[in-house]
């Protein structure tokens, strides 16, 4: 184990956190808020310590995998622990495990709150919440690649364990590149949403935290109603720009370097817009007579379908109300997810496509049992270990969720509720069903409940393996051997 | 494809259901019911049937994995349509549909029933219901080949798409022995069971009905209460016989030979004991405040946890009521299932094992890239192609799931009715929760919903392939093939 390295990463990660606490503190001076002097006070005290850990950079920079599932899983872990600070310290969430459940709802983009009244907060906290989703979105490590220089190629690993989907590929040779590109290409279209918003005669403050929310398909919103009171131009904005967060974004690059062709030959995002009209035609015309018009029907459902399916969790109606079988298309979306490689959660889709194309072939194999094949999937054939790790990955999922539901099981809600709670948190969507529905907040579970709701929105966002392996005894066997014998850290070694 | 084989197979399993019906038709002479003459009628036209088509033996007599599988679906299929006319004949289930669907969950040993009032029904079709479950628990090809003689030993293809779990294997090098043996087994504990409840007081009527319905691990009953007024002691005999018709009858066999290391070292069977204890004292706690005394709390958990862990079905008590957490562990139940080579239905234990198995071989290889394994079950590796299979089976476990639960979604029931109606059907149990509740039937759903619960019970008894491979084009190019250039039928050709 490289810990050299892995506490070199965690250290830059606490400086970037820091740096990112400032948007928030800008926001209070604007606004002229006291709020924003815990805020700074974290602020400073995370750069400081950042900066200090950091600063002696490790002669050996590698990272294997393990290095970089142990390394993502502790940034996130400490990224949240110090993003609730400052909203403890404000007094605006007065116990920290709830500022607790509100960071790590936002860095995982989940969105699920335990507040009542969103309102009533200050404009810098509400700023920390939606800024805390963009950094979840597309991720800090990714960030951090791509502001720092890399060499060697192995920190890719880095990018590995904290990107979302089964196959985790470089757009261009060098990994810091990428990086960039991908940030660039978020940055871009968060923009050009609070753009569109600030056309739409909503405030800079309102569109801007939008915009936020939507590029990391958090779904935090600063109204009580979620989105219900938004126009119809600005539900449709934040529809599109919901979808477009939920593709896979090398087709984004694939469409600026225009190899277009490449592009539409993307499986994955064909199939995740066909699953989308798909579920937004059946709902409509399902509760098509609990509306005045076909525009509100198609507006509500194609809102709320896209809302669930790329886990941004926003609400214009309560779907909690709908008919059972759009509730259960609800459902069933809300294990689906977005594209891998987008910034959406849940199961992704291309996980459904490889399980689905196993299934097929060993239909055929059923009935010709002499043919071989491999699973082809845009024109490449799937290795062997993907499809084994894809399949892995659904009894992982598998197993916790059925541990988390056993757990929140004690809390004595409906089966529903308790389902769609695990449901809401693992997929990092926010709003289940029920007592966890659109209009409702995870405030009155217990502590041991929202511990759970924790671990699972954080397995949920790194792909549950870099948080696993925290808890497997090998690891650590692995540590104390390394700190006993080839481990010399130049700062301990001073 | 060798459709003279299918032929002849179908012919003889129209024979067997034929005579098997007279079962029912001894108990109308001896109770003097003229619904019996129903029962003789149909009887005497399938043996005719049955002895006509499979008179010409085929001049080859192999069966490939295809074959097996097509033949066992279709005879399901015949079995089931034949076995439902009496009930439609007799004129107590009016609607042929309704006796499919009974006759359905019959043979597939769910215990589901559209009936309201099972008290109003003749003995004679009671006596039929619990032979359908009798006939269902070991399987009709594994009895055809226990009588027929077999050559080649291909038709151990027959056995393996009929019988449960996901690796089926001879116990003796001759498949006539095994399958014989297993039935011996099997008759055996169904007639000491009965021999218990006799000597407990109950009617031979009622004791057998209910051994049958036990060997099976099917559910119907012959009171409306299910075994609600049963006493402390039939409770007991009937759990004890639940859990041992779901444990995997090789157990028995080794039992049965002496070799009692090898027996206890199934890891299925141990871990089949090690869930239905955790499951009883959890919810034994759960419920304990509902009851009177430990006694009774203890009795009931244990009988409902095996139930709906066997797949039986059968209830004391209406877990509806119990708390979430008990509900939760029922619902985990009902698609654990029991073990693999029993009666029980289910996804089965030992699948479970090997998934769980495959991840942590996963996890130590991200810990240490460069070992491979493979996952050894009971001291032998597990083929990668079981792996696969294991793994293909839940995919198309969820497949069906996911679209019958969307069709029955638009009965517009509740969510919890309408997944746990799938769950129960599909994993051959009989009662969910809610509208399907152990108080409650089938009979309020309408045609289309009816149909997709019989194939579901169809699909969860034969464990999807066989009936999944009906649907596939590829089977009707192959029959089409085969039919035109080198299919010649003894009784055709004539």
């Amino acid at each position: 184990m490289n810990l050299s390295m892995i506490r070199y990463t965690l250290g830059k990660v606490t400086l970037i956190v820091g740096m990112l606490m400032l948007i928030p503190c800008i926001c209070s001076v604007w606004y002229q808020e006291t709020e924003g002097l815990s805020y700074i006070a974290v602020s400073g005290s995370l750069m400081l310590t950042g900066f200090l850990v950091s600063l002696v950079k490790p002669a050996d920079t590698t990272i294997y995998l393990k290095e970089g599932l142990v390394s993502t899983s502790l940034s996130w872990i400490l990224m949240s622990l110090f993003g609730a600070l400052p909203m403890t310290l404000t007094g605006e969430i007065p116990s920290y495990v709830d500022s607790l459940f509100e960071a790590v709802s936002g860095f995982t983009t989940t969105g699920a709150s335990i507040l009542s009244d969103v309102e009533a907060l200050s404009h810098t906290t509400l700023m920390w919440r939606s800024t805390t989703h963009l950094i979840g979105g597309m991720g800090v490590l990714v960030f951090l690649l791509a502001v720092l220089p890399t060499k060697g190629g192995s920190q890719v690993n880095l990018m590995k364990a904290e990107s979302p989907g089964p196959v985790v590929g470089k757009l261009v040779p060098r990994l810091r590149q990428t990086a960039k590109i991908l940030y660039l290409i978020y940055i871009g279209l968060t923009l050009l949403e609070a753009l569109l918003l600030i056309c739409g005669g909503y405030t800079v403050f309102e569109s801007v935290n939008t915009a936020f929310s939507t590029a990391g398909t958090g779904g935090f919103g600063i109204k009580n109603d979620s989105l219900g009171s938004f126009t119809l131009y600005g539900k449709w904005v934040v529809s599109i720009f919901m979808l477009l967060f939920g593709v896979n974004f090398n087709f984004y690059y694939f469409m600026i370097m225009r190899q277009f062709r490449k592009g539409f030959e993307m499986s994955e995002v064909r199939v995740y817009l066909l699953i989308i009209l798909a579920s937004t035609a059946v709902v409509s015309l399902n509760i098509y007579n609990m509306y005045q018009s076909v525009g509100d029907t198609v507006t509500d459902s194609f809102f709320q379908v896209l809302s669930v399916m790329t886990t941004t969790g926003f609400s214009t109606t309560d779907f909690n109300l709908w008919p059972t079988t759009s509730k259960f298309i609800m459902f069933a979306l809300m294990f689906c997810g977005a594209c891998a490689g987008s910034t959406g959660g849940g199961i992704k889709v291309s996980r459904f496509i490889i399980v689905l194309k196993s299934l097929k072939k060993q239909m055929a194999s059923l009935l010709t049992p002499k043919t071989i094949k491999k699973i082809q999937s845009d024109g490449k054939s799937v290795e062997h270990d993907t499809v084994r790790s894809v399949n892995v990955y659904f009894v992982a999922f598998t197993v916790i969720f059925v541990i988390s539901a056993f757990i929140i099981s004690f809390e004595g809600y409906d089966i529903t509720t308790t389902l769609s709670s695990v449901a809401a948190t693992f997929n990092n969507i926010g709003p289940g069903f029920n007592l966890v529905g659109p209009t409702c907040n995870f405030g009155g579970f217990t502590i041991l409940s929202k511990f759970v709701f924790i671990f699972d929105m954080l397995a949920g966002r790194l792909e549950i393996f870099p948080l696993l392996i925290l808890l497997h005894p090998m690891l650590y066997k692995s540590i104390a051997a390394s700190a006993k014998n080839d481990y010399i850290d130049p700062i301990i070694s001073k």
